[in-house]
């Protein structure tokens, strides 16, 4: 038995800037009613705090449900950044938490590439680039999921914001100490914003939100890149990051319904669909189009399609499909966790 | 009045492995008793933190003393890992707090860059790399201190520990992606050494020692270069960003007594004394040989040696040059401070 489309739905995007709840009908693309907090779910030793998020999901929905006069939600779908690595928690406590305090047992834990994902493309298969802070390139030809990247500031997310504005802050350096590789321009930005060059070490290292701080500074290399050379590669290198993973996940196979006869390889490729979705492409051509650019030569076959909405979108999408057991994004027990608990 | 030859005098290297103590005779260059800790002095909110190197450092000096039956010592010096960016509780605190203490009024505070450059040239003019899980590179020409990099693993130390173990990981990661770039060889060592690569995130991120996790990979990246070439490269790409450090701070001029006429260029660059220093040295020629090559190509002028002795032999060598007031490194506010109060 489906809940019906007359059904509402909960759409959560937990991430680095905040919560934002957004409620729904099943059958509408679009949220009723939105709400957003300033206060992002840290992150504690066993990943994403469970009792944290619900301390803001469990009041939020409350009061969704009474603006809409609302009694219940059917489905409720949570992205978080960092679900598929650090999401042990949430899974944990979730199913539990919700069923007593929302009466929901339809539960989509999805990690923040897939409300991405969703939102930028629906249920078709494609793939999506979600840049902001960080980077990972999430992809399906609706029986699996690709990831790449995703990994965090020391291990990947290259292209991302973090990435361009450490690379900065490095030339930056460079040029305080007179190494080769050093822009004049880039130390300039830097000390303008953070103060002199030697004190950033003591700036940076200090703080918790050191992937954020590095970030703060790809806007200023973006500026820079139309005279500097130095910030010009550090886009160009970004660029090419972001179309390796994008080239990495882009489906490759024909229709998913597997009718047409395999050719040769030139016609067996269909188009694949690439959004490119989050703050960091704000920074606009100067970093479109060498993406645009590096991805035809790596995967001639991909075709970057703006994205239709937000992760907020995605994961009230999600959650309209989970009511309506119309949910085709592949499960998975990291990126698309999906409980249907019945009643008791 | 100096405090004479037959002075004891105090070294002190403080880094992120531990605090080691070393007492010798001013007039000679090796110590005579040491005492090691394997705890390091942490970082607080104000950098180094007084209190705790103190806690560390009086005890010592008393058994050192005890040991060797002296009364006093007459200097000491106390190289510290971020002493010239973190340093300002130790330059505000430890002055009075050994004087009450140890009766000591000559004391250094100095990077441990330049307790590495002085343990390895002793006063003479040249250039000094020291990388562990960092790097920095330091010069002198007797008059300034030039320094290059040991910005930490976020905005520098590249061709480090840390930074060449982060590019090994991150070609691992690659290889667990499909994306360009991978290494199979680094992922299997990776696997192998943290377990399934998607849940490194988890394992690294929540660390606080994350420098030292991603030095502690580096090891395997230099095992994997002869035969993989994507770790070959990692491995090259370091010694060309330890060499442009080597090579921004080698003292380029002719004699310091500047007697000499100046020639033309070729004639007027006399050699440069180039010591590489440190544990990430022990990968061997794997990293020594391009270094050199990469080196002889930036900066001709540059013949590297063998260092004569370690951060800590360099502590002692500027304690002891103190005590005889024959200290002839250059005084600097953040590399290497200086301070000779009188008996009240």
């Amino acid at each position: 038995m489906t809940a019906g489309g007359g059904a509402w739905v909960l759409g959560v995007d937990s991430g680095g800037s905040g919560v934002r709840c957004a409620l729904g009908r099943a059958e509408e693309g679009s949220p009723a009613e939105v709400l957003t907090s300033d206060e992002p779910v840290r992150t504690g030793p066993a990943g994403i705090d469970a009792g944290r998020l619900l301390g803001q999901l469990v009041p939020a929905a409350m009061e969704l449900l009474a603006r809409t006069g609302a009694e219940r939600v059917a489905a409720v779908a949570v992205g978080a950044a960092g679900m598929a690595s650090l999401g042990d928690d949430l899974r944990a406590k979730l199913p539990a938490a919700l069923a007593g305090a929302l009466k929901v047992r339809r539960l989509a834990l999805a990690a923040d590439g897939v409300t991405a994902y969703a939102g930028a493309l629906g249920q078709r298969p494609g793939a999506v680039v979600a840049a902001g802070t960080g980077m990972i390139a999430l992809g399906t030809d609706l029986t699996r999921w690709r990831r790449a990247d995703g990994w965090g500031h020391l291990l990947g997310d290259c292209g991302g914001g973090a990435w361009i504005g450490r690379a900065g802050l490095e030339a930056a350096m460079r040029a305080h100490d007179g190494r080769r590789g050093g822009s004049a321009a880039l130390r300039e930005r830097a000390e303008a914003l953070f103060g002199p060059a030697a004190e950033l070490p003591g700036l940076l290292y200090p703080r918790t939100d050191r992937p954020a701080v590095l970030a703060s500074f790809a806007p200023e290399v973006a500026r820079c890149a139309a005279s500097d050379p130095v910030a010009a590669t550090i886009l160009r290198e970004a660029a090419r990051n972001i179309a390796e993973s994008a080239a990495a996940v882009c489906p490759e196979a024909g229709p998913a319904d597997g009718d047409s006869a395999h050719g040769t390889a030139d016609e067996s490729v269909s188009e694949c669909e690439v959004a490119l979705t989050g703050g960091l492409f704000h920074i606009g051509d100067a970093l479109l189009a060498p993406v645009r650019q590096e991805l035809a030569a790596l995967a001639p076959h991909a075709r970057t399609v703006p994205a239709a909405g937000d992760p907020l979108a995605g994961a009230l999408l999600i959650a309209s499909a989970l009511a309506r057991e119309e949910l085709r994004l592949p499960h998975h027990p990291r990126m698309l966790w999906v409980t249907t608990e019945r009643d008791g």
